[in-house]
């Protein structure tokens, strides 16, 4: 039997585990739920013992456990892969808003509703398949796998840096692979190669000591939220460049190759556009929207709070001003850097009239891998087999902070290759997976693991 | 018998009357004591004829009652003078932090302490005594006297402009006087010959349709935060003039001798500037501390909201943006007149990536009289006889609305002739009002109607 034809056979059986792994509430950040979570990090351990892999157990910690197992049979000539998921869910509020319960899987229209079918439950489940499937029919592993699932991504992956840190050699390995991002579209596979990095700051600015009436002192002293108007307006340019002295020191330009790649990518800015409701798309003179969202750094302002902000009119000369500004990385762009560039340069432009405060909320590095390294040279052929297309490489405009955690501990890059699509509402009503997706997405991890023994 | 001598020898009496006046917690704002409002308004009208005013009424409104009473007994060739004041008082929240009962006047440290002391029952009752001292020495008043009541001030003066416009003829008059402003200081009288009005307005700014992942989408388009900051810091330049084309075509410039007036005033700028505890002082280039915060017009920032404004972080594109900016005009900008040019002047200079809408939430106009007109002549001469000093001529900051419709509805010019001090806790715990003043400002407005029949 080959490995297509066991998957084929199995599917019914596949699709009852899916919907009982999908049926446990394992909301990590809701504290009844606790009871759920770890109940499901349970299921996992049995599943994984029942499909054959050789060693797996929970690991207690302070807050949710984390599922570790491995099956390093294929002996030090073959690469290790490390699988990271996660079995933790979102929350369901609004409830009303859900067409059926969120934990009794529904199948209809070619897919399955639950909570955690697309983030991450359905797409962890691929993978174990594959897995099965290989040990079933090979009796082994093409390579080294390492498995990681964690019970508190949703909550901010609290205790997995520390367990991480704390396994470093038991953990080692040549790459990880993650399924829980989207397809680039529907039957479109892709591999994100880059992710930005982000760098969180907070501006105050301080006028008087106390709020003032508007007409009693207005005009003799500068008005705090005027003066962080001023300061924010004065961190971009008009062609939408950032002005931070050195800020774009160590951004490493897009390269030709690159830009043709982002210039390959089906996308319908109009569409974009119209779906934001937004007169005009605006962004960085001399590149494009996909490259706006991904491939350059931003500055935006995150939120703005001054004086009286209720219905009507209050005649207030605020005491102050506060301003969250965020910034999004490219490598090498480095966070602590920039917060200090940020810094510096928002005390220079601020007037000497009023103080200013500017504090670094937090922050993480941009990531950016090589294209054509083993792990995505593996899943770009293990796509292009399942899909039967060649899956695009793309960046991605948000930061994945596990993916920075591999790097930093592990020194292994991660190849994000997910199953799920944009519009499948993870965090939100009615989530779903396509089973479509389901069935490609087992191939494509297994045909993953096989291509990582080349 | 001199009328210094009769409010020598009736000083006890006149204290335990204003001790009663003060007894009422006529507190317009609160529906319990909607009867002691009423009550209050009585005591008035039986006080008022108990002195000799020959006519009091109790006017119902919709609210709370207005007192009119009027003696017109001079003849047409005297002039005639509305006095206005308000009974009603404000709140007295945090009540713990009064040393005394606030309806329970105390007399202590030269000051009486209760809640309406000097804001503005107080000052309404240096009136009556002054009228009842002429009443009572002359058998007669030296000019037609209108006296105005009303029970609504400190809740906007809800019923005021109709009762005023339906009365009209009624209320006719050369000039209003009040008494419900400070003296400059202490022993420094002061007359008030200019009021900033007001143009109070809103800008909404709004981005794409929904908050965003700034990661996902932050690069792309306009951030409507950023765009607001944007929007405000144009609407001053660096020597703090407002930008506004037009803004300023109907200032009347401060004259020589007004220049020479505010530079007359004592004024310590470095205790101005330490009370506030901001690093500088600041405002349009060519104007002194006391010119820009009654002279001049400004633009200050009232809110700022948009977007995440907990604590902590949150990587959101924010939807939309608003701002509510005032600006304070001078003679004789219009208000309607700021606010179309101040929403032109947004809207032109918005980026086409948002939707910008501004709204004029209200406004008032600017106030100023003839520092050398025949109410500010007798109020002058008057306060110098009292005091002892001549009185300065000052501008006020803010908007006093009641002068506006005075000066709209009756065509009559006011006289602030306040007896209040800076420091005296109107709207505070431990509202006071110095005995001193209480002497003197009877005096001071005896002398009024004596010297307004010159």
């Amino acid at each position: 039997m080959t490995h297509k034809e066991y998957l084929e056979l199995h599917h019914d059986r596949f699709i009852e585990e899916l919907t009982e792994f999908l049926t446990f509430p394992s909301i990590s950040t809701a504290p009844e739920h606790s009871k759920d979570v770890h109940a499901c990090g349970e299921w996992l351990i049995k599943h994984l013992q029942g499909i054959g892999i050789k060693h797996a157990e929970l690991h207690e910690t302070p807050g949710h456990p984390i599922v570790y197992a491995e099956h390093c049979e294929a002996g030090p000539d073959k690469p290790t892969v490390l699988f990271y998921g996660h079995y933790d869910v979102q929350p369901v509020d609004p409830l009303e808003l859900w067409t059926n319960p969120p934990f009794t899987p529904v199948f209809r229209d070619g897919k399955v509703f639950a909570r955690g079918a697309t983030d991450d439950k359905g797409q962890v489940f691929l993978h174990l398949k594959a897995l099965e499937t290989l040990l079933a029919i090979d009796g082994t592993l093409p390579v080294n796998v390492k498995i990681l699932l964690e019970g508190e991504e949703e909550i901010g992956s609290i205790n997995l840096p520390e367990y991480i840190e704390n396994n470093k050699e038991r953990l080692a390995c040549d790459a990880v692979v993650v399924s829980d991002t989207p397809l680039y579209g529907p039957g479109l596979p892709s591999l994100c190669y880059g992710l930005r990095g982000l760098c969180y700051m907070e501006i105050h600015v301080q006028g008087p000591n106390r709020d003032l009436h508007s007409g009693s002192y207005g005009g003799s002293i500068t008005n705090p939220a005027n003066a962080l108007c001023e300061i924010i307006a004065k961190l971009k340019d008009e062609h939408g460049r950032i002005t931070i002295p050195g800020f774009y020191d160590d951004v490493i330009d897009l390269s030709v190759e690159e830009r043709a790649g982002y210039a390959a990518l089906p996308f319908d800015s109009e569409a974009f556009r119209n779906g934001l409701e937004v007169p005009a798309l605006c962004g960085e003179v001399g590149y494009t929207t996909l490259e706006h969202i991904s491939g350059r750094p931003t500055l935006d302002v995150n939120g703005l709070n001054s004086g009286f902000t209720g219905i009507g009119a209050k005649t207030v000369l605020p005491a102050k001003a506060s301003a969250k500004v965020s910034m999004r990385l490219v490598a090498n762009q480095d966070t602590d850097d920039i917060a200090k560039k940020f810094a510096d340069y928002v005390q220079s432009i601020a007037p000497n009239t009023v103080k200013v405060e500017v504090v670094n909320l937090h922050g993480a590095n941009p990531v950016l891998v090589e294209r054509t390294g083993k792990g995505m040279n593996a899943a770009s052929r293990a796509l292009h087999k399942a899909y039967g297309v060649e899956p695009y490489f793309t960046r991605e405009g948000g930061s994945i902070p596990v993916c920075i955690i591999f790097d930093q501990k592990l020194n292994a890059p991660t190849v994000l290759m997910g199953f799920g699509l944009q519009d499948e509402n993870a965090h939100s009503p009615d989530e779903h997976f396509s089973l479509e997706n389901v069935k490609l997405g087992m191939e494509a991890s297994l045909y993953f693991y096989q291509e990582m023994s080349k």
